[in-house]
């Protein structure tokens, strides 16, 4: 089946996804950060069949988060490298690292972030890097950016900007505004 | 197709893939931070087959990351709400967001997150709560936590230790040491 694009959509969350969405790709790049290389290396590790994994290898590479590269040449063999791209994307792999550990690690965590120093766990916040102020609304909000087009503008309404922000995301007085749907379809 | 679950790995960012892994959950996930809530508002803006939609809201109801609430007796009318799980998967989608600005963003972004008050771009960074310092490597590392197993302790090995906190994801001295591993098949 082929799926529909999300890259043709201007919003980033979307142009991300159309890159690292495919189930096993981000866990492809979880295991590449942590410094496998080979492919039987990513075989073993996530027990996944050889030709899905060429391919979620392959569109990793088309879209640039890995590179292929030749090290032997008699005979040849290749491995996958992190370009500066692919290796960006651990900031988002460590939300999900932290998200998963508060949410669905009931019997405790199997992976912590901890300092090196001292072992104490670190409980990872999205912050400002100059400002150091926790991305929460009301300090922050979304904006439209200099290419933001009619769509994105639509979705940042009022209501919008502030609920990716929010740290409880209770309903807005204006949500109660909000015209009346259709219900859902039986 | 019958996907391979992932919810039986003990890596929380695989556990965290079992339940927003599927292409759309995401978006929905993003669209209900920003204030949606019923069926034909998701529809809507994701121009998504009803049919799927509906069973990706089924799946994020499952997961608990949505609860789904009657708000209309007669007729019978629901929406679907996001849960204190649901909410806290802002991190995920921030991270992602700034990514998604970084690396796919050719004509400018489209969203920011922008101080409030100034209107100034924030450049999010994960940091530890308590001490605020930027979680990267060497100050921060990766470390098994009270109920990882050998699949984890296995990963966990002091190659990878530092891997997904390292800012640039550089060989590291031992990785020249690994293995040699079969070449991709042809």
């Amino acid at each position: 089946m082929r799926r529909k694009s999300f890259g043709g959509m201007q919003c980033p969350i979307a142009r991300s996804l159309e890159r690292v969405g495919e189930w096993w790709s981000m866990l492809i790049l979880r295991d590449a950060l942590a410094g496998m290389t080979r492919f039987e290396q990513f075989r073993e590790s996530l027990d996944i069949a050889p030709t899905m994994l060429t391919r979620r290898l392959d569109a990793l590479v088309a879209a640039k988060l890995l590179e292929r590269r030749r090290y032997n040449a008699h005979p040849p063999r290749y491995e996958y490298r992190l370009t500066e791209r692919g290796r960006d994307f651990r900031s988002v792999l460590l939300a999900m690292l932290a998200w998963g550990n508060r949410h669905f690690a009931p019997e405790g965590a199997s992976v912590l972030i901890v300092d090196a120093a001292t072992g104490t766990p670190a409980d990872p916040i999205l912050v400002d890097r100059a400002s150091l102020r926790p991305l929460v609304a009301p300090d922050y909000r979304l904006a439209p950016g200099p290419a933001a087009g009619r769509g994105v503008r639509g979705r940042l309404s009022s209501r919008a900007r502030s609920g990716l922000l929010a740290e409880r995301g209770r309903a807005s007085p204006s949500r109660k505004r909000a015209a009346r749907s259709a219900p859902r379809p039986a």
